[in-house]
């Protein structure tokens, strides 16, 4: 850890909705364990079992967070089968959660001191049941570790972790084609098109960007460009290109989702 | 009180949902009365005026909660008329909110020392209104709880409470007839039949249990071990037998609600 | 500021909804700067990109919190283009938002003390983007307020700021005409005309109070005493007349929405 305050943040990753008492139990059992530590919700409206989603979302704010920050993640399909039971120490942060591809994209991009595979019971709520691990499991492991108990005492040394596959954009020379990684709550269409990427062809001639057939011939810089339903090329503050509206909703207007496809011409 | 931390914590569950500002109003009230308390947000989604949903809610999280913990819960369709108002202090927790059975099922389960009936207005906030009891007397009860006021100071003891009946199960030489109490966020038909009742019959020859017209022959242990669109009963972290499905919508599947019937014949 | 905690509270309403990690990039941008600070959600749902509902929702809560709070507001549809960046000082709160209406009831109703517009770079996250300025700007420029970061730190004096027109009632010698202004989570009907008028007209002979064609002859005092489907007048507790019902959604029955009239005859 770079820096460490006396306070320590753990924040929630959920599919659990707001609905059901899943989310009181999972801050009981923590403040049961260290009364002192603070709660941030992150979302707790991760579509059901969406492993990838998850992950999105993570990856997309844990950055901004201080030095110390436990996070943890319960999108759990897999509970009571064969999935790992996963803790990982960044320089920077703590990681707790199911060994799914949740972490796929911190693990890319942060520097691993420590990855450990939850085993002792010792550091369980009772006998774990087969259906609820993050209850069981996840959120005392989480408290423990805000309350600085080492990372070798909840398990063995684990070598690996399941990691999703990001697809890459298809470059050819007159063309890209990329596709949707992700929709967010505004309706803005986010590609695995970078930065880098616009930057390499956004003064080319003939510039086309066509999605779902509506096409644009420019990158924006704000939404705040676009005409009424108009669509919008930009780069959004994920630093991918999004296909987005002034506002509106693109997702909507498009009909489009999760793995559609994008193309840039130029 | 079995121990008590020096942060109080005093979590919320109301049916206010989270879009108008009545949410931060409550949070507000609280904070100005002790700005060192900390707010846990357990529900603003139940269902509006279901008083039932918010008792099961509560009833589903509370327990994993530190001793000390006070519950302000805010499910009020009777507000401003002759529903009482109830504050309650069992061996563990604290309860505030209004007599009319959101309380049923904590009142059965907890060892209760004193319950009051909420009428000194000295600790409400101005002259209460009779549309908004939760801003106007709950939420400030719940805060000077939290400074440590005196349960008596509030009103006189009560010596009942409103209560739902649970409905119990039928049960016959060959057959249990239960019904859905509530569905959770993922779709899972939460029953009134536990994990004793479930342990006598698990291993009986021939058991099928019904639900909706369809059938499953099995009492599985986890979500995982179902097929796709599969229908699994499984006793669920509730400790109640569940209807449900691995990485589906259960409710959706089989058009259920809450009161329908479960056979299980033998 | 009449009275100063110890303890620096900001509070957050956003039209991001909780889906994505937008919030959880402004809760981690905030905490990262003063980790002392106590984060209290107000709303995530506002619709997008309607500061008017940003600003009821504001004006219906703030009054509520504790002297010294920080409100941050993020509605801001006009971002990366002309609307400035506001910052302003009552005598008792703190706002932070872009200046694009979201304060005008608050600037209406409070002793406004100081006005600034940000321009500062020193208190930004990095170089500012023109897509997320809650991120690089208002959520920094909100923790480093609760640091005591003095007002004119962040930029120059600012005379005036962009203020919705508020609707009056029309009103003549037999009958008010107002219209609905906000549709709370409950379905009730929030309108222009405050309790004042109420008072002057309620005890009037041959009373009727008609909104979307439905008729109710009196101002009742708590939902409580309406029949099933039965529309109700009432004063809630924003202090204005709303068109209500006993546990139902008028909305949903009348099918109103925002700017919808309503008919008081007499």
């Amino acid at each position: 850890m770079k820096r460490d305050y006396g306070k320590k943040i753990i924040t929630l990753i959920t599919d659990f909705g707001t609905k059901a008492g899943y989310l009181g139990t999972l801050k009981g059992v923590i403040l049961k364990i260290n009364p002192e530590v603070e709660l941030v919700d992150i979302t707790h409206e991760v579509n059901p079992f969406d492993v990838w989603e998850g992950a999105w979302v993570l990856n997309s704010c844990y950055q901004f967070f201080p030095s110390g920050t436990i996070f943890l993640v319960v999108v759990d399909p897999g509970v009571g089968g064969p999935r790992k039971l996963l803790l990982i120490k960044s320089e920077d942060y703590y990681f707790v959660g199911p060994d799914n591809g949740v972490f796929s994209f911190v693990y890319e991009k942060e520097k691993i001191l420590e990855m450990i595979h939850i085993t002792n019971e010792k550091y369980f709520i009772g006998k774990p049941s087969s259906t609820f691990h993050g209850r069981d499991i996840f959120a005392p492991v989480a408290a423990y570790i805000s309350l600085e108990v080492k990372m070798d005492e909840f398990g063995k040394t684990a070598s690996e972790c399941f990691k999703f596959k990001i697809p890459s954009p298809q470059i050819s020379k007159n063309k890209i084609i990329g596709e949707i990684l992700y929709v967010d709550s505004f309706g803005n269409l986010i590609t695995n098109i970078n930065q880098n990427l616009v930057d390499k062809i956004k003064r080319m001639n003939s510039l086309e960007i066509i999605c779902k057939g509506k096409r644009t011939k420019k990158i924006s810089r704000s939404y705040f460009e676009g005409k009424e339903k108009e669509i919008l090329a930009l780069v959004g503050s994920s630093g991918f290109l999004e296909i987005s509206t002034n506002q509106d909703n693109a997702q909507r207007i498009l009909r489009a989702k999760k793995g559609d496809k994008i193309r840039i011409e130029y």
